[in-house]
């Protein structure tokens, strides 16, 4: 095994990919699949086999030259380095349709981020049950987060509330944010955030579509 | 201007950039500003400038040597480029909370999406009313896709019905589908199919939280 790099030298795409390629392995994991060579992994991700070897090499490569990968020894390697080792509770904060969408999500829990707390300011949400929890008040973000030792949120409330929510989640230990509200959010260096567009996924499409629609979409 | 490559020659991270791109700058016009400079634009967008321009060479550069981009320009361009001059109809199958959550969703109007039908198999969803359009039964899927001429789905059904109805789908004419459902899907190369998974998003920012707890994300 080679060197496994720093975070801060594997490339944005890069660790992108990377949750792609887990998933992806724990679904051959759980057809029984033992044994994946890059070319069969990658063509299952419509990406090439040069670009998956060349993310596994940014964290030693994980396989010997003409060896297929062991899907049983990639699985935990890359729950390890993507941090899902153990489960990682978060906190979902608006309860809207989507905040209950993903609440309600059995894969959560099983991709190793079971939710331990729902919050909404609507008082006609509040005492709501999605999947055995209640959905609790505003005032009970702070002591839920300290008690479960929550560091990741999912944010889903407005966007006019977005910045005030997130400034109360950094105050009280959170770490990372995956931000679905449609607005930018300002945190310190500390804070990792991800910004969801749920519309940003339609337009890439949308390009594909032009190009099926319009016979320009080559020999590939 | 460079001549305008074809869509295959496009690589698909340059795809996925164009919709963030696009955001970006709309919200730079909704605001006033006329004029963005590479470097500001992918700051931003926490990606490299060049990387921008390299996207940007694919589509004729956009902008002489040295000077910045015109933001009433650049959008109407883009807006072109990724097929959404024209507002695109979608449907949405399943009205469960995401398929709720995103019918809901002002901004798929906005950004050149109107959903023009909304369907479900579970009788007592069929008939609510979401932005003033009922939830339809899916016996209607094929007529209202034909009259109001709909080549986008976007897929929210359970995993086990995926398939099927991505099947209808396809012999009603639709090319894209956006996946929501935790399942790949099967489809001819005429049609695209873009997998949204939830939990990618947040196994991504786990890798970024990881390395903040650990103290080891360089001095980036």
């Amino acid at each position: 095994m080679r060197k496994v790099r720093r975070h801060s030298e594997v490339p944005e795409a890069t660790i992108h990919r990377l949750p792609r390629y887990l998933e992806k392995l724990k679904l051959l994991q759980a057809m029984g699949v033992e044994d994946v060579s890059s070319r069969q992994l990658a063509e299952s991700l419509d990406i090439k086999a040069s670009q998956l070897r060349h993310d596994f090499h940014y964290f030693g490569g994980f396989s010997r030259p003409g060896r297929p990968y062991q899907v049983g020894k990639l699985v935990p390697a890359l729950e390890k380095i993507i941090g899902v080792s153990e489960p990682q509770p978060v906190a979902i904060i608006g309860a809207g349709h989507l905040g209950q969408a993903l609440a309600n999500y059995a894969n959560m829990g099983v991709q190793g981020f079971p939710v331990r707390g729902v919050f909404d300011a609507n008082p006609r949400l509040v005492g709501l049950e999605i999947r055995g929890q209640p959905v609790r008040d505003m005032d009970q973000l702070e002591p839920v987060i300290a008690q479960e030792g929550i560091r990741i949120a999912i944010l889903t409330v407005p966007a006019p509330f977005a910045q005030e929510v997130t400034d109360r989640l950094v105050k009280a230990g959170i770490v990372g944010i995956v931000n679905f509200a449609p607005t930018d959010l300002k945190v310190p260096k500390t804070v990792a955030v991800r910004n969801e567009r749920l519309a940003v996924g339609i337009m890439a499409l949308s390009f594909k579509v032009k190009c099926i629609l319009e016979g320009d979409c080559g020999t590939e």
